[in-house]
Formats: C-alpha cells, sequence, structure tokens
C-alpha cells in the first residue's frame, strides 16, 4: 500500500509554536506545540522544534510519507525564506528555510500567519472554489492575506497584505507600528478596548465596563457585557464594524473579491461585529461592488493555524507539479 | 516574406473613439479616430467603426495580419465582454464581442481604460519586467489598474481597480457616483478645482484664481498659477497629492507593488503634484514598505491609450498560446 503523503504544517507564535501533519484532504492527522523560547537563539528553537515534530511523527498510526515544511510566521518572507525583525521575539533575522534545511530534504515554505490562513481557507475551508477573496485574522492586531486570480498576492516584496495598517484617520489613535490611525488600532482585541475608553470619555453612556482599568479591559469583558445589553459595550462593537464596513470597502474597490472571511478570536464575536460591518460596507461600496460580496466565517475548525501553514506548502507543492 | 502581425487596438471615449494598428513591439503603425456618437444606436456606431478601421488597414504600408482586437471603455466587463451602464454613452448594455464578432473572426476582448492602460505599461511602457505594479489614471477623474504576480486584477465581477472610490473621508464631498468622500472628488481634474474653492473659502491667501468663478475653473488654470507662483494654486497642488499620498499608502499595504505608474493629464503636472505625493506616500507607509516603492510617470508616449488597448489583446493572444 503507498504510504500516506503528509506536510509538517507550523505556527510560530510568540507564545507558543503549533504544529502538526496534514494530509492533502485537510486532516490534521497528529498536532501539538511547544513553547516558543525566543530568548533562546534560532538554531537551538528549531533543533527542538525537529525533534518534537520526528516524536510526532511516530504516534501516527497510519504509514507517512513528508512531502514539505509549510511554517506560518510574524514577518515571515515567503521570497527569500526568512523571518525579519519579527514583533514579540528576540530574533532578528533568521534563515529558517536553511535553518529547516539542516533537518529535512524537502521543500519549506514560510509566510506570515494570515497568508497561511489565507490559503488555508482556499485549500481546506470558506474559500474553496474561490479565485478571489481576502482573509482578515482579528486577534491581538489585525492581519490579512489577499488571492486574487487564485493566487496570494505576495508582492515585489514579499510583505503584501497588511491591511490592518491601512489609515482610518490620518491624525487618529497611535499604532504599534508608530504611524497614526491605522485600522489595527480601531480593529482588533486591543482596538476595541481603546474604542471602549474613548466612548466613556465622550459620551455619559452608563456602563459596567466603567469599574474597569484601560489595564484590566479585554475585548472578551466588552463582548460578555455586550452580550447582557451593557450600552457601551454593544456601541463599542457597532463602532468597530462601522470602522472596519469604510476599510474594507477600500478593499473591494481595489480588488473586488468574491468574500472577505474572518478568522480569528474578535471574529468569534459573530454577529454583534459583522451586522455593523456589513451594513458599514454596503454604504460605503462604489454603487457596482454593491451586494456581491459575501461576509463570512473562517471554516477551518480545527487547529486552524497548523491547517494554514500545511495549506501553504500544499500549494506550492502542486504549482511545481 | 511572413505578414507582420498586428492587433487593432480601440479605446471608446465619451467623445472620441481613437483606434490604431499596434505590432507586438508597440509600434502604432497607424492610428485615427471617430466621434462617439452615443446617440445613435451601439450597432451603427460598430459599423461605423469597422468601416473606418478597414480603411485605416489599407493606409498602413507593411503588409499586416490581424491578431485580435482589444478595446478599452468605460464600465467594461472583459469577463463578460460587455459596456454596462457607460458614464457619458447613452449605450444601457453593449455586448461588444457579438458586436464586432459580426465583422472579424479573430479574438476581442475588452476591458476599461484604466486596465487597458495598466497592460500597456507592462508589455510597452514604463513596467516592462514587473510583476507588481499599480497604474493610476489621472484625468476628468481618478482610473487604476493593478498587476500582480504578473497578471492584471480583474476581481471576481470583472471590475476590480476602482481605487477613484476609496474613501478619503466617509463625511467629505460627494462624488460623481453618489458616495461621498471618494478619492476622485480630491484628486482629479475637477477635484483639484473642487480644491482650489475649498481653499477659497477657508484660507485668507491671495491668488488670481479668487477671480474666476467655480464653473470656469480649470486644472489647467490652476496648473499655470502654480507655475506663475500663485500660493494658493501651489497649496492645491500641496492638498492634492498630500491626499493622494495617504490613499496610495493604502493601496501599497494591500499589494506591495514595485512601482506606482502614473498616466493621463494631470499627471502632466509632473513635480509639482509627485512630491507632495511622494512625501505624503512615504510619511503614511506601514515602515516595512518604506523607501521601496518607485512613483514613475508613463512612458506610452505615442497614442497611450491605442497602445493600451491593443496591449489587452496581445496579453491575452500570448496567454492562449
Amino acid at each position: 500500500m503507498p504510504k500516506l503523503q503528509v506536510v509538517l504544517g507550523i505556527d510560530i507564535g510568540g507564545t507558543n509554536t503549533k504544529f502538526g501533519y496534514v494530509d492533502r484532504e485537510g486532516r490534521c492527522l497528529a498536532g501539538t506545540s511547544i513553547e516558543t523560547d525566543a530568548h533562546l537563539p534560532a538554531e537551538q528553537f528549531f533543533d527542538q522544534l525537529q525533534k518534537n515534530a520526528k516524536l510526532l511523527l511516530e504516534s501516527v498510526e497510519e504509514e507517512c510519507e513528508l512531502s514539505g515544511i509549510g511554517i506560518g510566521a510574524p514577518n515571515a518572507n515567503f521570497y527569500k525564506g526568512t523571518i525579519e525583525n519579527p514583533p514579540n521575539l528576540d530574533w532578528d533575522y533568521v534563515d529558517v528555510k536553511a535553518a529547516m534545511g539542516k533537518y529535512y530534504g524537502v521543500p519549506v515554505a514560510i509566510t506570515n500567519d494570515a497568508n497561511a490562513a489565507a490559503l488555508g481557507e482556499m485549500l481546506f475551508g470558506a474559500a474553496r472554489g474561490m479565485k478571489d477573496f481576502i482573509v482578515i485574522t482579528l486577534g491581538t492586531g489585525l492581519g490579512s492575506g489577499i488571492v486574487a486570480n487564485g493566487e496570494l498576492i505576495y508582492g515585489a516584496d514579499g510583505f503584501a497584505g497588511e491591511i490592518g495598517h491601512t489609515i482610518v484617520d490620518p491624525n487618529g489613535r497611535r499604532c504599534g507600528c508608530g504611524k497614526l490611525g491605522c485600522l489595527e488600532a480601531y480593529v482588533s482585541a486591543t482596538g476595541i478596548c481603546r474604542t471602549v475608553l474613548e466612548l466613556s470619555c465622550h459620551s455619559t453612556t452608563p456602563s459596567e465596563l466603567r469599574y474597569y482599568s484601560a489595564a484590566e479591559l479585554t475585548s472578551e469583558m466588552i463582548y460578555q457585557s455586550a452580550l447582557r445589553g451593557d450600552p457601551l459595550a454593544q456601541e463599542a462593537f457597532d463602532f468597530t464594524g462601522r470602522v472596519l464596513g469604510v476599510k474594507l470597502a477600500d478593499s473591494v474597490a481595489h480588488l473586488s473579491p468574491e468574500a472577505i472571511i474572518f478568522f480569528g478570536g474578535l471574529a468569534a464575536a459573530g454577529e454583534m461585529l459583522f451586522k455593523p460591518t456589513q451594513q458599514s460596507l454596503e454604504e460605503h461600496l462604489f454603487p457596482i461592488f454593491r451586494n456581491k460580496v459575501k461576509l463570512l466565517p473562517s471554516r477551518l475548525a480545527d487547529n486552524p493555524a497548523v491547517l494554514g501553514a500545511g495549506a501553504l506548502i500544499w500549494n506550492v507543492l502542486e504549482k511545481k507539479n
């Protein structure tokens, strides 16, 4: 019997690194995680990673053959195979392809987590069969992956798809990137906390959230408050959706996607966020694009980051054939 | 001797329709124009067009063989081969591929003028050898054509690339499309006239432009005033460039292009417009994209709209082979 072809999908995060073996149908046969100890030199991290990946492969019952390795990581450059000045990691510049090449003789590809998520949706999730779509990842920040003509857009330098750093207001909130008014400073887990503070300042709406400090507030608390009917919490979600809708209208004007797919923690807020987003999007769309673009939740239920990283390398392998 | 392979490039404008024969090297062997009499039924227009195109072909000295027909037109849909509700034309819906198919047995392709311009730059102009770039056409309005991974982006519905209708300010100027605050209402020949009116209202800067009515003002007058050192005219160009720079930073965040190429009437203002644009662009770029993106003038000097339409069909023909 022929061996089952699998790829190793790896998602390197600031705290943990998840990895697992993914077949062409999008099944994650086995998955686990290790701590991303970014204080250690990168070589030690990759050595530990491959040892654990080897153990994990032995735990899989089916006989597998490794076809490639896909990696999602912050500030990853697809063209160069590197990670460059990643936020939340101490590594300056890591040649990841070379680091993995010391242990493996199979193709390795790397990109950022939002691009990996987009390929995950294309191969295994909500974007199956689509050639033009955008994935928005809503977590601590706002990431994005753009597919047009059936291909992920990496741009001239490998870093395309930073919709989180488009500008809501050139004189607006300071973003973590140093600029003023980036979308991510409004629409993200941290952005909605800032919005609650702004609303607490500008309005007189009563709210249970007024009893928490800026340091204490979390997007989950705001979500739970909104569910309980807290008007200020609900206003914060409305505002977040309205801002997101305006900027997504700009994305549609560029790309005219079939769908925009939402992925990640804050996306779990569901209708609370998507209803005002959809309304604002339609209102701000160029007429020719109205009532065409679908807003969809991710359909990568199980281990989505690992599936995305796996999809990245499956996509590369298929283009080679 | 083998015949020279040529295509017929046609640019359908609100007033005139330009057309000519273009070889694979981007030479326009012969070109002319007819009036776009859009009060006539579309069938009559296309009949007149093909008669004139036939006469023009006879005027070419070299022996030519027609390989295809490319057409740039407002609201043209590449996928369907149609023109739909074009502004400035009385036709509701024209199946252009079918209309041309009555006279010709060669492949026909149609897209809007800005997309045609982008393909013109890629095959014959400033974007030769580039895989990721944006063309901005600055005329009465602001059009755009986007190329990523070496392919023009048409999007899910064939209408992608409407950067002129991204939003500068959701409560801003009313645009011709009905929305508020579109880029085109600020950055275009008509946009800069509106800016002069706004500056005349908000500032006390003296200016020769204060002696002209809203109906009299033209972008050319503003340009000539700015050249003569008129401070309000210069401020209008600065403002226009600053607004354009902010929005192009958003385009770069999506696409990370190698270059942004400027095409059309207002682009002739040169440094007067590009200096403030470049400065504002760099200021508003996500740090990773700074000092990478080239701003370039079009290099389709001779009959650019016809070369663009010709490039459209050359591009289609080459993909077929």
